[in-house]
């Protein structure tokens, strides 16, 4: 693969959960691999685990990182053609994306969603722009509208947790004080295709995801019915999508607790973190033993690793 | 140890003081010792010192170090239980701690002290909330209330100009603008009981620091009586801590000058820096041959080295 | 040298503008060299470039980097002598630079001009202060009046490209909404006397650079004139020397174009980016073929690369 903007990168998924699990196990089976290499890490947002689990998995490979958190450390960026830039943005991404690329040999790249310009974020500005104008592969650490890294963790996470029986999982949309992209939503959802299992998403109306993405899932009003008889609930709140990155309720009436979670086959609950407490869900679920979301997060480091050693594979 | 939280940790100061010494004359006789491992260094404050001679001690012993500025690169923290997290703090500490503690071998934190909050500060939550939810070794890098690490560049540097005779060692508050933690002085203190000194404390009425750790010193609202005869003199600005975090007096009274250092036996001047000039002590204190500032400085790297040190041995 | 503070502190600028063309080629060649070595990089201002080319370099020759932003990690520094720390700035110069060399091999700094007081930048506080204190090399990263890294990398770029006969070299003032410092137009200019070129400088009134440096160099306020059989083209904007620190005008009447570019010799265009689109120059003067700037970019590293080695081959 040239670059890792989405799942549909990988030359082949199950290849690349199996190369992960095979890295938890021995981190340092490749250690030399990246030697003599070094992977630019480009932060436009904030990240405690893709941060962390990333730069581990470069270093376990080898790799020599550099790190910039472009908002405060750099030149704020113009990502349109043509424009007199007589603003604040003292940078153009052709410039930046082609010489940062001349220093590393892999970029990635954390920039959320606006959640103010649908079109601009569907096109991926940030990651296209760095794709277009950089020489080097370019890999997505949570974009507008993805975030690969974390459903090939929570696949794995999945897979640790498999049921004998065909799962049922379940997405379901849980209440959050601000409005939140749909990259993990989007992402978790593509990543169940992969799985032979039965998916279902539930979520308020007006809360919808895309439906070129839930296309091949079940999608229902009703919370409780979607629960019922669940091997792993993953709960994640987003803005709405139709009425583009608008809050339409700030009620609890969707929080995950403990009752609703006795409607479930005993789930496993999942979520990819932060999550704000007593409002996503209650303590009581997420301090109890069938919570996966710590072992998510370190399941990140070996999935961010099979990723880079498929890269550097190629190059 | 488990964590190195206070002094009293260490399983042997002395032991701890020796190999700091050596790692002076030999920073790379362990150079091995760290590989394959990662140091996690979280900062809730500014640093130059403590971050910079962290960092260097643990690439001296083969460590990688990731670095992190919590405060602008990831989530703001909560740590209190069973909170509604409707706020700014997106991520609970229960989760970052538990996660971060899977990435990495070590946890190095500094988190100063609120000075608002007595009981929160004393009860020091940011550090006992990391190792309470993390699975590996926490580092003290300055708490709330010590700085161990200081203390123990100190002892250094106090052995390294020990006098034949049984040292007269004062610890004097000193004028500052803005309103500092007692985390030095406390630990200098804790410090100077592994000594066999005369030890003097002094500072102005309602600048007493807290009486539990303070047992074993002489306390003396005189400055200039505490001085006399002084081999060292460690000055250091404090704020009130029975009036918890104020300033009580904005006076040049307790500056340290030359005058007052004549009153000693040519003593050895200390400070941890980064020092206010001609607020807390005169230029010609400071840049007298006496001062020893830079060389505590310099101990640093090899106090942190020998705690690293003796966390890789046990782990 | 004992620092690298400007151009002319090289040994010898074409052995180092040799070697840095011999790192172009194989940047391993000396990848051991620096090993137990650790640079200090610390940043007053923001930088892209700068900071991957020169951790790059670095790590390219195997030493250890330590990246500090000093303005937002560390304290606030003062550098006037014999004051009164009372404000913001809690930490003086003279302990800052004495400790830092404590811990670094060598420490690179980024300044810019203040461009608000003429004498102080012209003294180059920063970079004066951290020598003066520090007993390691001290590297200039830009000062506020110089930035030989950029104008190495420019020399290697310029004899890349060079013309069978005696060029025509031209730098161009050109428009910018902010005030910047003069930095680069100095340090390219001083670069150019190591070339057999004809040197043109062109600029409106008011916009002359500092007459001690342009001496060598043809000034002109007619920049078609200057732009005639040009070989060369340098456009970088600068604020007013002589009214120090202002902008005269904000018209766009100096911009470099398509139509200006045309009087020349089919000339390369140069600039040391970042570069604001269709106000200093329009977009397809930037993306035409003849634009060298991200080549430019590119021998940054090896710019930087050859000066690190020169420092460590006399350490």
């Amino acid at each position: 693969m040239k670059n890792f903007i989405s799942l549909k990168d990988l030359p082949n998924f199950d290849e690349c959960i199996k190369q992960a699990m095979e890295f938890k196990k021995n981190p340092f089976s490749y250690k030399h691999i990246g030697e003599g290499k070094t992977i630019g890490m480009l932060f436009f947002n904030p990240s405690l685990r893709t941060r962390l689990s990333t730069q581990l998995a470069a270093q376990n490979l080898g790799l020599k990182t550099m790190i910039m958190n472009f908002t405060n450390e750099a030149w704020a960026l113009e990502f349109d053609d043509g424009v007199e830039m007589r603003g604040i943005r003292s940078e153009h991404v052709k410039e930046a994306a082609a010489v940062v690329s001349q220093y590393c040999d892999m970029i990635a790249i954390r920039a959320f969603a606006s959640l103010t310009n649908k079109d601009q974020d569907e096109s991926e500005i940030v990651l296209k722009s760095f794709s277009k104008y950089s020489n080097k592969p370019i890999i997505n650490m949570e974009s507008a509208t993805s975030h690969p890294f974390q459903a090939i963790a929570d696949a794995m996470t999945i897979k640790e947790n498999i049921t004998p029986h065909k799962p049922k999982i379940v997405l379901t949309w849980a209440p959050h004080p601000k409005a939140l992209p749909h990259a993990v939503g989007n992402s978790f959802t593509r990543m169940i295709d992969y799985f032979d299992a039965n998916y279902v998403i539930t979520q308020p109306k007006g809360y919808e995801l895309d439906k070129r993405i839930t296309k091949n899932a079940t999608v229902t009003y009703d919370q409780e019915k979607a629960l019922e008889d669940a091997d792993f609930v993953y709960a994640k709140n987003w803005a709405s999508y139709s009425q583009y990155g608008k809050i339409l309720r700030t009620d609890k009436k969707w929080m995950l607790t403990k009752d609703k979670m006795s409607l479930t086959n005993n789930a496993k609950f999942m979520h990819c973190l932060p999550i704000r407490r007593n409002i996503v869900v209650t303590d009581d679920v997420l301090d109890n033993e069938n919570s996966l979301v710590i072992e998510q997060a370190n399941n990140r480091t070996f999935a961010a690793q099979s990723v880079l050693k498929t890269l550097l594979d190629n190059g």
